[in-house]
């Protein structure tokens, strides 16, 4: 077999970038991470460069070069599929030595090819965003929701994040319930809290609100694991069952008939109160659908690869791509 | 009467600034308005100019000179009693030949004085941003909300510009009910709706969400007189009932007996269903309380000048100055 049959499926996320080298036959041959690969987020160069790196790194660990590959697909949360980010990094590909074919792809495709060969079906990604497609002939026929933390993105680790926040700090106001998010969420800030309640504001309300409003407003997302940290808490697990319902409802905007569903982003990854609010809120819909968690979209850039090179891809493809991947993680 | 015992209040908003010059009695002498005056949204620089501004037109309104005056009360959105922004508008005061007393205030306790003239009370206040304060002894003895637009500030208007936004956004996206908001802010933004909806996302959908995320988030509350506008239309109407209830949510976290309460700020000064639904939610609280509507902190902050000069104020130095506000404005 020629080295110049090798194809590379890249997945570039808002916290990092994986790669994926692949034979014809859907072997993996290396795997290689990086960086932020969101050009919104990263920033178009450095996003362009992590993809770079990851795809060295993929190569390196099966000892091959970029002229020995024919294709590559990158998928990137944040990258329309022309414009400057992705000439940036066709350059950037190309002075590396790469002389094939580039194809830029949906990153919620590739999340849906993480987890089913089907052709047509459904996937639920949250992650810092939130996003339900319905795929058809292996393409987004239709969207729900993905319309960013400022008017959107219901159920997203954003939504959490915020939430978490609204809630210590209505709870140190005293408009709203006591929480163990607020102490969790203090101490995550390295913020002191009080000792006692006297009268007036609590000065660890006017020292929150003053560190909050100095972040990107974006950064409220990487509170979202204090809600699951604290599950139990009446508020947090409130927080995270609507999380769930919002999700189910953004499915449901783009649900049409029975297939496989593929849920897919940090918030839905691992079974806990998100999943189990979401499937309750599916409910009769959930028994059609066929659910499969994935933790990225790097199997399914593979797989979109190999799509992209024009060789088949079966379910057995995606098993053994998925195990390969899985055990070099 | 020398002139040297003239005052100045003055009440910087986010849209404008005004000036009242009074003497120790509490007459009307002049009236003066400039451009923004919120050091935050307008810039410290800007906004420092604009109390100057307003000062100068109130005093070539009555002849007299900044020379003249012995103190100016300045009661600014957004401005802390100390700091930067203090600062800034001493200094500028100071080299326009003004050599008196500065005293900064809080523009809620302004607005608290221009609709009553006793010492304890309650105001809300509901502008783009919205805060509920309980007054004892003439200072702010309770603050509830007034946390900002990424966490806080629920039933003002920018809590109320988002959801217009995002009202109009599901509706687009299938996602909600079809609301006439949808219709008003396309026409508001000047993009062309859709003559009917196809398969997919519109395009006005792609187009609103591009539109919006290229502007300061806090510019979501221009979109508030939107819901006011179409108070018929169930989402829009919806809308608004949350918000006055939001806002009595507020009050009823400082509450703490009867007197009397002023509500300022656009989203409350005009009764309407923000109104309404403000004082069905107190509830039997509301009989305890006098409600007062004011435009403004304008005439409060005079009230501040002239307590700050060390003048008796009472209900009818209150309604005398109201009404000479009310005729020249």
């Amino acid at each position: 077999m020629g080295h110049d049959m090798l194809m590379v499926g890249v997945d570039g996320g808002g916290t990092g970038t994986r790669a994926v080298l692949i034979t014809p036959g859907g072997r993996c041959l290396g795997y290689g991470v990086a960086g932020r690969g969101n050009p919104i987020s990263a920033g178009v160069a450095p996003a362009a460069a992590a993809v770079l790196t990851a795809v060295r790194s993929a190569m390196a660990s099966a000892g091959c070069r970029l002229s020995d590959v024919s294709v590559i697909v990158a998928a990137q949360a944040g990258q329309p599929a022309s414009g400057e980010g992705t000439e940036s990094l066709r350059d950037l590909l190309r002075s590396a030595g790469f002389g094939g074919t580039v194809r830029f792809e949906s990153d919620l495709l590739a999340t849906y090819f993480s987890g089913t060969a089907d052709d047509s079906g459904y996937a639920v990604v949250s992650g810092t965003g939130a996003c339900a497609i319905r795929v058809v002939g292996g393409r987004i026929d239709a969207a729900a929701d993905g319309l960013g933390w400022l008017l959107g993105d219901r159920g997203s680790g954003f939504w959490i994040g915020q939430r978490v926040a609204k809630a210590a700090i209505r709870d140190l106001d005293g408009a709203g319930p006591a929480t163990a998010l607020t102490r969790d969420l203090l101490e995550h800030l390295g913020i002191a809290p009080e000792a006692s309640r006297g009268g007036g504001r609590p000065p660890s309300l006017e020292q929150l609100v003053g560190v909050l409003y100095g972040k990107p407003p974006i950064e409220l997302a990487s509170f979202a694991p204090l809600a699951f940290r604290s599950a139990e808490d009446p508020v947090a697990s409130g927080i995270l069952r609507r999380a769930g319902e919002h999700l189910a409802d953004s499915l449901a905007a783009v649900l049409a008939g029975p297939g496989p569903l593929v849920v897919g982003g940090g918030v839905l990854f691992r079974p806990g109160p998100v999943r189990e609010a979401f499937v309750r809120r599916l409910g009769d819909a959930a028994a059609d659908l066929d659910l499969r968690a994935v933790e990225d979209g790097v199997v399914g850039a593979g797989l979109l690869a190999l799509r992209t090179g024009g060789h088949p891809v079966t379910t057995e493809t995606l098993d053994r791509l998925a195990d390969a991947v899985a055990r070099v993680r």
